[in-house]
């Protein structure tokens, strides 16, 4: 059995989508980051890293959001989640998915975890200014890339539910989201999947915006 | 042609060896972050994220140190320098690249650029020593998870040149580095490659360590 360790609005709703793209049974262990469970012994066991997502299969565990979703496409080929390997187009979402995680995911580490850049206190108020300010900056670096509907134009590939996820985080930190059609637009057609209704249902997520 | 944009010593040492495993004929364009070359008006026409590497080829774009080395090596199959789609063993080598662009690369940011972090220059000493601290341990990690000689034990893949560009930049930041012996191992596997020494050569760059 396949499962997936997540917590409810997290990243982990990347693979929790793709996991009902592809429609195959699996299991889903709520892990709440509000809650500090990411930091309890019976998660560290899991993940020593004390992130989510986790996804255990066959008696191995796998992290990192973009390298499950990857791996749950390819083991799915037949469903074309990800372009074929080789191509260019496949470069492109794989580039999506490494500026996402090493660069606008920051922006959130440091509007919401702002001890893991400085020990000092004092300090944290200006670091949170600043993730919020580049997370600003990176959204129009979003809008004016998307190709429309999707990251990659018509293709839908697993680098769109992790966009998912940082569309609806840009209203939690009170972006002006307005200034964001082409991604708002990604969010809308990304609600009307049955697969994300199915996995926010699961997270009790409500739509945002 | 192909052409890779690089930084001496930066981390598109990575993507610079690999196109040297491959062998076929590539130009390379120096842009020297030392001297802020990204940040010119030349090579922002090229990325304008203003980041190394980039990466030329036929007439596009593409960015992300861990995106171009695997779509290098999805060109060029009969190498085998990323196990077959749709394996575990992917997967884990695509973890390996996350984890090292999500958390390890960052503790470089705040090491060496901490004006990205906050614009309050009084939080910069924290945020440098608190990179120091995480990339301390996340070295621990490395070493605790190398396969040996390479991440995924003998299978030579594109995550061990980027693992090599970090081992390097550990003496860099002055770490103890003797308590790596399986990480200075990969390094030094690295070293006695052909195509590593090519691509040192052409970076004017010396083994350390």
């Amino acid at each position: 059995m396949t499962t997936l360790y997540y917590s409810p609005g997290a990243c982990s709703l990347a693979p929790h989508i793709v996991l009902e793209e592809i429609g195959k049974p699996f299991d889903t262990v709520r892990v709440s980051l509000r809650d500090d469970e990411h930091k309890q012994p019976a998660y560290l066991a899991v993940n020593p890293r004390a992130r989510v997502p986790a996804l255990a299969v066959d008696g191995q565990i796998l992290t990192e959001s973009t390298a499950i979703c990857l791996y749950l496409a390819d083991c799915n080929p037949q469903l074309g989640l990800a372009p074929p390997v080789g191509t260019f187009e496949r470069a492109r979402m794989q580039e999506w998915q490494a500026w996402l995680t090493g660069t606008v995911h920051i922006d959130y580490g440091q509007l919401w975890r702002p001890e893991r850049y400085s020990d000092d206190q004092s300090a944290h108020p200006g670091i949170i200014a600043k993730g919020k300010a580049a997370a600003a900056l990176h959204y129009d670096d979003i809008e004016q890339r998307l190709g429309g509907p999707f990251a990659l134009g018509e293709r839908y590939t697993v680098v769109d539910p992790y966009l998912f996820v940082m569309q609806r985080w840009g209203y939690r930190i009170k972006l002006d989201m307005s200034r964001y059609p082409r991604f708002n637009a990604l969010a809308q057609a990304m609600y009307a999947r049955p697969a994300v209704q199915r996995a926010m249902e699961r997270e009790h997520l409500k739509p945002i915006g």
